[in-house]
């Protein structure tokens, strides 16, 4: 047998690193990437010894390694479920953001097949407006018939995928993977050329 | 009279492109740029003439010009007031990653005082879960003393700024320019070397 060739480095953005088990749900995620022939690469990787460390130096630190692990990537595949919201996790956009400039491929799923100008019309009609958000009946919402805000979903079609929207069973929104799988068939396509 | 520099460019990132009158909203940013020394570069200014064009292709221009506006830019000034969740706008943050990705100054700052675990733990006393949104009791809430997703206010530190957090009156969220003329001072320390 030859010398394996290096495996491309998928980034794994998402809030999954807020889960009670974010080693297991990352874990998951790794085992997926493995099968299809890619590295996952899951942020708490760089999960530092915090101990000792000040919140403001430990933030720093997470956040600079998480950086680095995405200068190390190929690719980023993220959980653009909404989160706390009618949008996706921020940290996850900056993430998508991020490896954008760099001109790598961002891939992305959601687990809810509601549209964002849908979701932005049930928040409002939900009614309960939260003392410190910006949002106002005069505020228009986005209509160009996509999932998320155009800079993110345009960022996946530019990079040649296209956002998978999945109807998950209540409660499933956060670990359910078959959006996640499917993103992986475009990076396998994109990136490593097989079909 | 000697001819004039070249103005450090600082792309406006923010949810005010939804206002009702986005154009005087960044007219508004644009002159206080212009007083201290900066030409404002506001994500309309890309906006080309959608006439005749599919929503899907008016979307992708729109965002491959703002890209290209970004990268014409020195630095970035993100409104980082929560929008339509417990979070700032997710194209901002997506724009916040690109700008730091390229290694250019991020500043930023907020129209509210209350801390992100403050924010979150609100939303959860709201009790109006929507149905698409992927938090549940069990998911944790960063406690980093921060205002924002660590990615997003670690990115301001590194960059030499600190998000500003300013007290505004009900309905001034998205319109009050305080902290933003605060921004522009950081600015100034950062990339004109002035006091």
């Amino acid at each position: 047998m030859s010398e394996s060739p290096r495996r491309p480095r998928i980034y794994l953005a998402g809030p999954e690193v807020f889960l009670p088990d974010p080693i297991g749900a990352g874990a998951r995620k790794k085992a997926l990437c493995a099968a299809h022939g890619f590295d996952g690469v899951f942020p708490l990787d760089a999960e530092l010894d915090r101990s000792g460390l000040s919140k403001a130096e430990a933030a720093r630190r997470i956040s600079l390694a998480n950086e680095a692990l995405m200068r190390s990537c190929d690719l980023l595949i993220a959980n653009m479920t909404p989160f706390r919201g009618v949008s996706m996790d921020v940290g996850t956009a900056f993430e998508v953001g991020f490896m954008r400039a760099l001109g790598r491929p961002v891939l992305g799923y959601t687990n809810t097949p509601i549209d964002l100008r849908e979701r932005s019309e049930m928040w409002r009609a939900g009614g309960a407006r939260l003392p410190f958000d910006a949002d106002a009946p005069d505020v228009s919402v986005e209509d160009f018939g996509l999932a998320e805000n155009l800079m993110i979903e345009i960022a996946v079609t530019e990079s040649g995928g296209g956002v998978i929207l999945t109807s998950v069973p209540a409660g499933a929104e956060m670990t359910d993977l078959a959006g996640f799988e499917a993103c992986l068939v475009q990076a396998k396509r994109l990136v490593i050329g097989a079909d």
